[in-house]
């Protein structure tokens, strides 16, 4: 595996190069675990000529918890509770002689970068933008493969939970539930936090899970997802709660099952990210819900939840093959409830049949 | 409620005008929410002339995630996903006329200062420093309050473990069972990851939760806390499993019981933060743990799980009555494990009988 992680920095040395750095100090921390193999909270990654060097806080409790980072890097473990691997990192490009060093200036605070330039006053700071996550857009065929382990895990989760009885249960319960059904599938934790939303909190995009119980004509929306070796994984789901739904339910479901529906059909390499947008919106649009649509139709998933790219009305950017995105369109009626339903998917030409369907339980509604 | 936050802003305000700037922007999450009584991820809190504003991001999904913040906040959700609070709230600040803005250069990217500089070129951009950290310092009676719960509840998860059968479990298992039990009993979730360790894992600081199995004659350590209304308590207990300890489990355990006590019985208004870790390492040291111990024997709480007061070798400043604080010491051994026992306390003076200890849980060594 170690190739991998020398490979993708060898990339961005070679980036750093084409722009006059010659050398680059990564501290976001997705970006750190894509160059390095493993990213301890704070831990900075110096790409320079030479050997790359990994650097890590010293733990607040003495123990180093890295996680078996690329062998070929070196790691050093900061001293103290105080050290900054950042600043660190300035200090080593300095001492070896570099002259500029790029910087993640939207990752590195203000204070942080001036204690970086006050450490080594003759370095030349320059800003490395988000050259890491554009590398990271498109997925080699492992990390697809622990994306699509992610999404068969969340999707075990849900389908257990279907099986159990649910009315009575608070919103809360169920999102621990699930959470734990996560990690018996193997799992490392959840990808983000679980929503769960009944009964008029349903259809919230991000509810934080209440107290309020399910009661039987509740609409249940549930948003889940695995973190599988730091690839991130997300479904959603809207269910039905007793013997059947209403009028006002079914029509709601296939409004935004067609919008949802729509948006999955455009994915495909070379389409602008917003006419992915567009395809979901203009369904929704027309059912009238034009004004309850969020500002966006979808995202970007790996080692993060949401990164790019972002399927909005104003993105720019076309779609590459190998792109996992989400398409989670949602409707919510103000003190009634609403549906959101949401896939993750790899997008690919239509040689190969189009875009890889991630998340398979079931969009039918299902009255549970 | 309200009244408390706007006294918090006020003395925000007047520091700032102290320091010659008419207005502060603060976008650390934790000091939002103790200034505003909420904070959306990503929100930011123009303080200013007049009326108070707390910006917040458009929901990536449409909808305002706001907890009720102080009733006299004038709230603003962006449009947009793609909309910067920051950002936003430099703009307002330039369009009121302010001439200088304080903004918090080590919460703020090198990036999105830019980006406020760029939207209101005429206003002086200032440093508040962690002015709102310090402000958080000192608790109120109501924040007192909510620790002690958060204490309560740790307590109690913790105490409903010990009563179920262990052997044979995973740390992973044991860890989602007490952050179910937090929820149960009233927390908003954990405060932290919870940490459980056993065998050659206990005693690790921060040790996250592996597949291994509790085993006869294993220490298990246990790390978790709740969040409780925002304010997250912290406890850690080392136990054996089994009939009864080896020689070396006990007194390596009342090695770093007695470090732990110092630590405790060091707290008192006035005394310097790095007498009390001098307090616990001593302890240690003569036992031959002295390069066995963490860079520190403890650290504040409140809205976050890790805050100042750092107690540490080399940290500056005393401790003040009301400050609630961890005692934490620990000893791991490779390969055979180790002890930590952790406390949060808030520091009183004598007259009020010492330190106010939280978190109850026995700490004599149980045999599981």
């Amino acid at each position: 595996m170690s190739e991998v992680y020398a490979a993708r920095r060898a990339r961005l040395r070679e980036r750093c190069h084409a722009a006059g750095s010659e050398a680059a100090l990564v501290s976001g921390n997705a970006n750190v675990r894509y160059l390095a193999g493993a990213a301890p909270a704070g831990a900075a990654l110096l790409v320079c000529p030479g050997q790359d060097v990994l650097l890590c806080p010293g733990d607040p409790c003495g123990t180093p918890a890295v996680a078996r980072p690329a062998e070929d890097l070196r790691v050093v473990v900061l001293d103290g509770a105080d050290g900054d691997p950042a600043v660190a990192g300035a200090e080593r490009a300095a001492v070896a002689g570099a002259g500029s060093l790029a910087v993640e200036e939207h990752h590195l605070t203000v204070s942080r970068h001036r204690a970086l330039q006050s450490v080594a006053p003759r370095l030349r700071l320059t800003d490395l933008g988000p050259a890491v996550e554009q590398q990271r857009l498109v997925k080699d065929d492992e990390e697809i493969s622990s994306l699509r382990i992610a999404a068969e895990i969340a999707d075990q989760a849900l389908g257990e939970l279907l099986e159990s009885i649910l009315v009575g249960r608070t919103e809360r319960h169920l999102a621990l539930e699930l959470e734990r059904r996560l990690v018996d599938h193997g799992a490392t934790g959840p990808a983000f936090p679980t929503s769960v939303g009944t009964g008029p909190n349903s259809g919230l995009a991000g509810h934080l899970p209440s107290d309020r119980r399910v009661e039987e004509g509740d609409f249940l929306s549930v948003c889940v997802g695995a973190d599988y070796r730091g690839y991130r994984s997300e479904i959603g789901r809207t269910f039905v709660i007793g013997t059947s739904p209403a009028d006002w339910q079914i029509e709601l479901y296939d409004q935004v099952f067609a919008a949802q529906r729509a948006g999955r059909e455009a994915l495909a390499p070379g389409t602008p990210c917003r006419d992915v947008d567009r395809a979901a919106r203009v369904v929704l649009e027309a059912a009238g819900h034009g004004d309850r649509v969020g500002p966006r139709i979808g995202h970007g998933v790996g080692l993060e939840n949401d990164e790019d790219p972002r399927l909005t009305p104003s993105a720019m950017g076309k779609l590459d093959a190998c792109v996992p995105v989400t398409v989670d369109p949602g409707v919510h009626l103000p003190g009634r409830g609403g549906v959101r339903i949401d896939d993750t998917l790899v997008v690919r030409p239509e040689a190969d049949g189009g875009p890889e369907l991630l998340t398979i339980t079931t969009k039918e509604l299902l009255a549970l």
